[in-house]
């Protein structure tokens, strides 16, 4: 194997395939990055089994081969490489030799035959997704999913395509993030995939306006990008009924500014971190929000502006699960649904469908 | 006590007193900044007994008093208010009131009178020093102050002042710095400075041409800034003897670019952590110095180029001692003299006395 490469390109290409590797697997040909030479370029891997991530690099191929090479010292050698082309070979003594201007390194590779070989996918049942559109649906669920294991169904977002929507949800036990948007297809389906998955996608995908294409199998999805896939088994199980969870109707509304909104909750978050409760109550008033905290440290009093449509009431939350929320929406402007002190809130964008949090009160000794 | 203050003027006297709060103390009134508050405006301090940081604070004073309040919860609370101006009171309750538009903190405070009184220092030794070049000297001095605390005056700073030059000067066992300054003074004196002061006192200084006023006492040593001045006790005892550790003579001498040298070294390194050891070697030839360095993982081979007065040798490293010498000096030409593969390397800048590095050997088995 033999060829060139331009090194803000191989590393690009090293960046994206490492996202796979989390090095704790146990299988060690694992903790490397896959390299494949042919004419048409180079093909990279990287892969936990459970995501695996394919990117082409365009290079200047001498002589074709494979290897499999340690990503992470791979990955550190090529990012202290100087702007320039680097020149990668194996080596008769068994070394791959990489060099880059009056740099040599000759390192250890792992065969290439044992590496595993990646889920082939047949892309017939495919969708058309925006990338900048997905990025923002991945970051305003992800948050959301269980970080404990007792319901490994929960620590994936449920991935829905039906009456040309596509919705993602994620839950928690304490709070609801559900995500929509339209998308022009027919099909319908209906999949669970690991919340890792999904945040590593986001990291990749950029914010522009190309399209990802999605492909479905029984235990597999495909996120096909322009030089890169990625690759994940789905969870198996089904996903809770989260419609049965959204309140019917509500008894108040109020449209507040979420950065406001936002800021009051921090400032009072500062006196509610006595025993990790996190724990602020929020005093809907006629024309104010008003929320407070106490502990042994002392006692919050913050004033918010809001629209009132309905009776005033007392509720208390988790500070944590609303900031959560509020963070990760995109409008100026939001509505909380709410109906007593004990019933769930619901969160919306004032202008938009696309976006619903809900998030459960604290229920107050009285 | 009243004031009035605006956030930033507060929340940049609160980040400076802190930065003597190490929250190690087992004195509950130490973790607290001190506030005075009088016509003239706010004194802050901070202290951990060690070192004082004492700063002054622009204020719309409406009633004088003193408080201390627990330092971490403060400034968390006017670093999350918005730009506006900041009120100040204690009420009735015994509680400080803090109030910013609309958000109102009611938090326990600390009584005043068991705060320990800093010491008086009658500033009549006094040198001038300029900032920003006190906060190179520090810089380049404070990465080689000894990390154990074997030899605990080796964890701080000689700071010595003799026929009209400033010096700082740290050792560790393993290599020696130096930094040397023309100053216009007829003081002679010698005082030795904890490290962890002087690196507190360099994130102060800031990087301009204003002076500092520096003051001895026998036991203290105070840095009188602008707005603040920083006390710290002295270490007590003799430094060593650093000038009969330079080498009176050498029969070698590179000229050489200090980024090309640092960025090689640092690939080298790469291939040098097998076992902790970063054992680099290398062999300066005619016209070249070439830079090796092998572990399990493979070998790595740089040349970087340089100008040659003597004979060729070679010689090893543990590259973190060399690397922390070039990441601070300022110039781009060094010069480097060596004697053999068992003496000290001497590191300077070409055109400059005012930095001189020495950095002992790996000597290797034959």
């Amino acid at each position: 194997m033999i060829f060139i490469c331009e090194k803000h390109k191989l590393l690009e290409g090293i960046s994206i395939a490492q996202k796979a590797i989390t090095g704790k697997s146990t299988m060690q040909i694992l903790e490397g990055i896959y390299i494949n030479a042919t004419k048409s370029g180079l093909t990279l891997i990287g892969s936990d089994m459970d995501i695996s991530i394919q990117t082409t690099v365009k290079a200047d191929v001498i002589e074709n081969g494979e290897i499999v090479i340690d990503a992470k010292i791979f990955g550190e050698i090529i990012r202290k490489f100087p702007n320039s082309n680097i020149k990668i070979e194996t080596t008769e003594d068994g070394l791959i030799q990489i060099t880059c201007e009056r740099s040599v390194f000759n390192i250890v590779y792992m065969n290439a035959n044992e590496y595993p070989s990646i889920p082939d996918i047949d892309e017939n049942l495919k969708i058309e997704v925006n990338e900048s559109i997905l990025r923002n649906m991945i970051k305003g669920t992800s948050f959301a999913i269980a970080q404990d294991e007792t319901r490994p169904i929960l620590q994936g977002i449920l991935f829905k395509v039906k009456n040309k929507n596509l919705n993602l949800v994620s839950l928690d036990g304490y709070r609801l993030a559900i995500r929509s948007e339209f998308l022009d297809t027919d099909i319908d389906i209906e999949v669970v995939i690991p919340g890792r998955t999904l945040v590593e996608v986001s990291k990749i995908l950029e914010d522009n306006d190309k399209s990802v294409y999605i492909t479905f199998t029984n235990n597999h999805i495909l996120f096909n990008l322009e030089n890169t896939k990625i690759i994940s088994r789905l969870l198996d199980g089904k996903f809770v009924n989260y419609n049965s969870l959204l309140p019917q109707e509500h008894k108040l509304l109020v449209t507040i500014n979420r950065q406001e909104l936002q800021n009051g909750i921090e400032r009072a978050s500062l006196m509610a971190k006595d025993g990790n409760t996190n724990l602020i109550k929020l005093d809907v008033q006629d024309d104010a929000l008003i929320i407070t905290s106490n502990s042994q440290l002392g006692k919050v009093r913050e004033e918010v502006a809001m629209k009132l449509q309905g009776d005033e009431i007392q509720i208390a939350f988790n500070s944590r699960y609303l900031l959560d929320v509020l963070k990760n929406m995109e409008d100026d402007e939001i509505v909380m649904e709410m109906t007593s002190g004990i019933s769930p809130c619901v969160i919306k964008e004032k202008d938009s469908e696309s976006s619903k949090y809900l998030v459960l009160p604290v229920r107050l000794m009285r």
